[in-house]
């Protein structure tokens, strides 16, 4: 029995759907410590949108680490953290006329929820929060409340209470109806329904199965939250960082959240960092009101302030538009040729999806993908859409050669079915 | 304006007791921009306990970063965590008979709890857990229902529920009474108490004002959960990894936690890392049952296992009783010498404190050091507890320089009050 | 300043609506202490179906008073709880071909909701329960739950959790769409929807508004109950027995509740009484689970089996469908002439009602009735809406005055406004 | 099968323990329908201070029936009311100087509870009250998270949260530790206490096992109720009412509650009814914030009042405690004899208690008492303590004869075992 299953806790998960030791990582490509190599189709959930080992961000950590840069520092000032916060302004939020200010929350995602979440209930006074269908926001026990899926929520051992579930744009036919249905239960007061303290959602539903939210029905959830001052939330921590092929995944849709949740690709190298943006109205914080040990990761400072040169022009978003496109169309042949109308497609930029209709046919694609060298995710219900997320900055041909795995594990797939 | 202001969330609290810009740090010492020189006896609050940028690992990182290792691996095997679990089961687990599973969470303290929490009650089907005053488990909602502080437990925006709070070792006199008394509710069927899930418990409570329980104490705890099958937890984030002179704070006292949660000190290096460790009966998780994007930190995987080699042998630990018996003796004198019988010492090995009774008079000490080049924490109620807490790895010399500077600021409050 | 001002708490409500203390009643006639006569459209809100004082009771009383029988018996056995449960066995169950047990709660309608949601739960083993917009089911923190109206729920000072809250039939158009969608969520892990302990819906909703509810709508719900092994249980305690047109509103609608939740009429003479039905099969109470000290109210007994008596046969009940017609007609006629299109007529037998969309003038209306010798009451949101429920057994000349009444009082109103 | 078997729930108890069918009452005797004789020591757990069918309130609600009075009359005016109102100020509150405000809850004692503690959260702000081990405030979700017992509690289906749980003078010994301990916790921001809405007390708790709360123990909580701004409850549900030998039992002790739960024997005759006494400033209740169907129980206002006259002098009182005593003494003489040391003897007034330490023995004893023609019931955990509490107007012989049959069935069982 080896070290993993000798030591590591049964919760692990991938490394059982992936059964490799990774060693080393370029850009789009892992290998193995046998030097097997595979294209990287997965990108850590979405931190790794700039690859793995980028080589500017790489040199900058060497360079930091050997000039005896403060790693660590909770939430005192450091040089890195203004350089960082220098450049999320100037490269950002400026040239959007966003005004936003930033809280490094503990480095997670969830741990960003979980402060916008306080962060709402705290300015409104109230206790409800409006979430959907299929979202997914984190494991702790407040960001919990607001995902939806059962296995994980299960796990609480306790109730999770204090969340309006609603439908997502387009669940059941009813993510129009719905949202009409609770503006009036919010205007009458015998209808049980109490004003939300805040709306959250994710423009794409990545974990929920890369559900794509129209922009009419994100602007219809954002003026009812206006409506009743309740605070408008994006959850942007998968699709934010330029996965969509704009910076933030809200842009252009006629949206202005009062607070962002990001984690995952800010940190641009796969090092933990995680912030919370918000409007200056609603920074209502007391010093240390909600705090955490590791607030002040420099290492995740530096690389993540060379991340943000990526958007210091249109080139990569320009990229990522073009590339989202083939990958779509690539998926789209797909369905057409092997999916004998059970399959569907959809995404945005370079987050896209083959959903299967069936979780065992998703995992056995994968395991076929592993085999021939692609790592690719699922997600959705018993994870039964197969999640086509490489790294922003992956080569055109490695792109190609991960789309001719995928459509051969799932020709293969539907074959013997 | 700067930066900070502009930008920052009004939440950041340190930097503003702390008004400097660091940027460089070197074992015990703190450097900012201007070149200024500060003692460090905060160590991230307990982050550091090698110090900072401790070359060993310096270099390790270094050299992983130049051959492209893998930084980030959600929970996929590598070859860097297959390292540091082999380390960690040599140096830690097998020398002390202790057979624990690893889990790896989410990198933060407050994830490794929030965990824990969610194993117990799922081992026990049961949903309290019992909790003492002043208490500080993290700041995510499950945390944080376990957390004592009132401004943290107010920020919650919901009721925290699902916890019985007893009395601490020693607490109003009532630790012992408390315990004897829960036990015969827990045996009574009309005492209106649910046997609990777990009892959770700080060895030192670090945050709560360096409150040190007794092994008496301790013990009474573990035993009254063995008699109601509840899980015993102890939190080990601020004061374990060598802290209290051995590695884990529990040793040497006749304790057997079920679940044990460590963070902070853990990454070696100041890198977000956390893990629960787990009696193996009790490693009762589904695949991916908890989950995180951070839980594959390659970086912290690869300082960590670095950290480790410092308890290859019995040098560190050996210094650490000695330095934290020589802080404990110059703070006994300094509390004898100005103190006019308010102020108390408390502390094991390195982490060692001394209580002014009055926030007010800490915050004028913990500034006059500031001033003086000293970097110093406040815990406990109001803040009112100066926390001597520096490396592991101080040299002699610094040690005795912030102590000298510790005594002339608390000189100076003391002659000024 | 009078005993009530001096003495009964300011929570005091309908003696402030009604100015008047009253002394004697007979059938749908009360006076007051200076003589005064009033037509009495209120019945108790439901509870004197039969109206004040039935001759037939009253002597039943008078005769069990003067025997010295058991007037207060907790729950064991008793004579006039035989009397009771055998008339109620053989003439309400055994015709209608139902079986249930009877169980006798606390004396109040919320007692016997929240003896069904325990049972609910119990059996089922979940936690949450779907209730509807407007529902009233009781003022006590389970049955307050699944009420909607927010001066009620804010009263709780708690939160009050364990809902899923939908929009009744027809509610903002969404009674149907979101049935359906909740179908979908329940069939799906990941909507964040676990599945109820029951479905509570009354077929009227008589404080929410006199909101009539379909039968094809009903029994969807129902069909979506059974779907999910949740139990469907009616509240029929303002609406049953006979205040429809049939004993249990619910009869000849294709429905089979599993749990039957009635007071108010039950004890026939206004005095305190409440069961719970249920089908044998959730039958699964251990003795004394759910206890009370007054579910042994033996004049209610007595005076609730004489009241059965009138569902011998056919007669009164085809007396409401005949009055009730007649009450619809009337002011549907009321609305075409005064009501400028703003009006609305609903109600199903003896419960009608005129919705004049405005708590103001609704008040106003209650006002100049009252002044006139009608007593009539207001419900829904912000009370717009003029209950109309006079005993079933009102006199035809007594309904056709108090209809006159009414009729004036909202002329007087519409000519005003 | 007779018809109780086969309609009535399984959750009955009583009829189970005295497996008779109960016709005829008087005073401390019952009758069953085949005449057998049973001396009643449980008065309807509190509610038949004064027996059974006592005259003068039979006649009064015999006349009040004849006249056609008003039967039910919600919360509107009433000349019944007016006459109870009346009463309880002349010959209550002006004599012991007590200045309270009476609402009339819904007509048991778990409503009554519900509305104090819903009232003490809107007066305060404040969600969590303080309650004692082994206390019984009812079964409704609000007053059954303050009761003890875990059988109902279990039965709840959902949490039970927003209480602290403290041990009751002299459980476990720490009845004064725990309070010093909570005063500790209140003045400390770290507690994890959060200040209460209310302290919530029975000075004797009945159902809990006749535990009797000293004076001194009562002011203590009364002192840190005040100290920290929460409200005082008494529930004098079970043991007011004269019970003790003072109308209130909390009289002559130092204790000003601001709050006074009633219910049971307020009603006289056995009819349902209940009140919450409110210090003036604390009526903060908008109208018909709690609410309720039965709260005006006319009947039950005519025989209460006349059961006031009972409290006009001394006399009944004088009785009560002369009987109290020589039942004390009695049981203290059976103890001596047949205890070996294993029983306690327990009570105030008229509510005494032989505790044997053994359900099973307990029970035992019941049925053998049963067989003797003596109806006696049983408290506190798995049902061990033999309570005694007959009818305060019991005539001496019978009062005797029960004892006796009492001391037989003990010592029956004594020699058995």
């Amino acid at each position: 029995m080896d070290i993993f299953e000798r030591r590591e806790s049964e919760v692990r998960g991938y490394c059982r759907l992936y059964p490799a030791v990774f060693d080393k990582a370029e850009n789009a490509l892992q290998f193995d410590e046998d030097g097997n190599r595979y294209i990287d189709f997965f990108a850590g959930a979405g931190v790794l949108n700039f690859g793995h080992n980028p080589p500017a961000m790489k040199e900058a950590l060497i360079d930091y680490l050997s000039a005896n840069g403060v790693a660590h520092s909770l939430d005192m000032s450091t040089t890195a953290k203004r350089t960082f916060l220098s450049a999320f302004e100037n490269i950002i939020l400026t040239p959007r006329s966003l005004d936003y200010k930033v809280q490094f929350t503990g480095p997670t995602g969830t741990n960003s929820v979980e402060a916008a979440l306080k962060l709402a209930r705290k300015v409104t006074g109230r206790r409800q929060v409006v979430a959907f269908t299929h979202a997914y926001h984190g494991m702790t026990l407040g960001a919990l409340a607001v995902t939806g899926n059962a296995k994980f929520r299960n796990a609480a051992g306790v109730p999770l209470d204090g969340v309006i579930r609603l439908p997502f744009d387009g669940y059941a036919g009813a993510g129009d109806t719905s949202l009409h249905a609770l503006r009036e239960a919010l205007a009458d007061s015998s209808s049980g329904m109490e004003p939300p303290a805040a709306f959250i959602v994710e423009t794409v539903q990545a974990e929920g199965g890369v559900n794509v939210a129209s922009g009419e029905w994100l602007r219809a959830v954002q003026a009812l939250a206006r409506e009743h001052d309740s605070l408008f939330i994006v959850d942007d921590i998968q699709v934010g960082c330029g996965r969509t092929g704009t910076y933030f995944s809200f842009e252009d849709m006629g949206l202005d959240p009062d607070l962002v949740c990001m984690a995952k690709g800010i940190g641009g190298f796969g090092l933990a960092m995680a912030v919370l943006l918000i409007k200056p109205e609603y920074d209502q914080w007391s010093p240390g009101e909600h705090t955490g040990t590791f607030r002040g990761q420099n290492l995740a400072f530096v690389a993540g302030a060379r991340a943000l040169d990526y958007f210091r022009d249109d080139k990569l978003l320009r990229e990522v538009r073009d590339k989202g496109g083939r990958m779509h169309e690539r998926l789209a042949a797909i369905m057409k040729e092997h999916g004998r109308g059970r399959w569907t497609v959809r995404g945005r930029g370079m987050i896209q999806s083959l959903d299967t209709g069936d979780g065992q046919v998703a995992a056995a694609v994968l395991r076929r993908a592993f085999e021939r060298g692609l790592l690719i995710g699922t997600c959705g219900t018993d994870g039964r859409v197969l999640k086509v997320m490489p790294p922003l900055t992956i080569e055109d041909g490695v792109l190609d050669e991960g789309l001719d795995i995928l459509r051969a594990a799932l020709a293969g797939e539907a074959a013997d079915a």
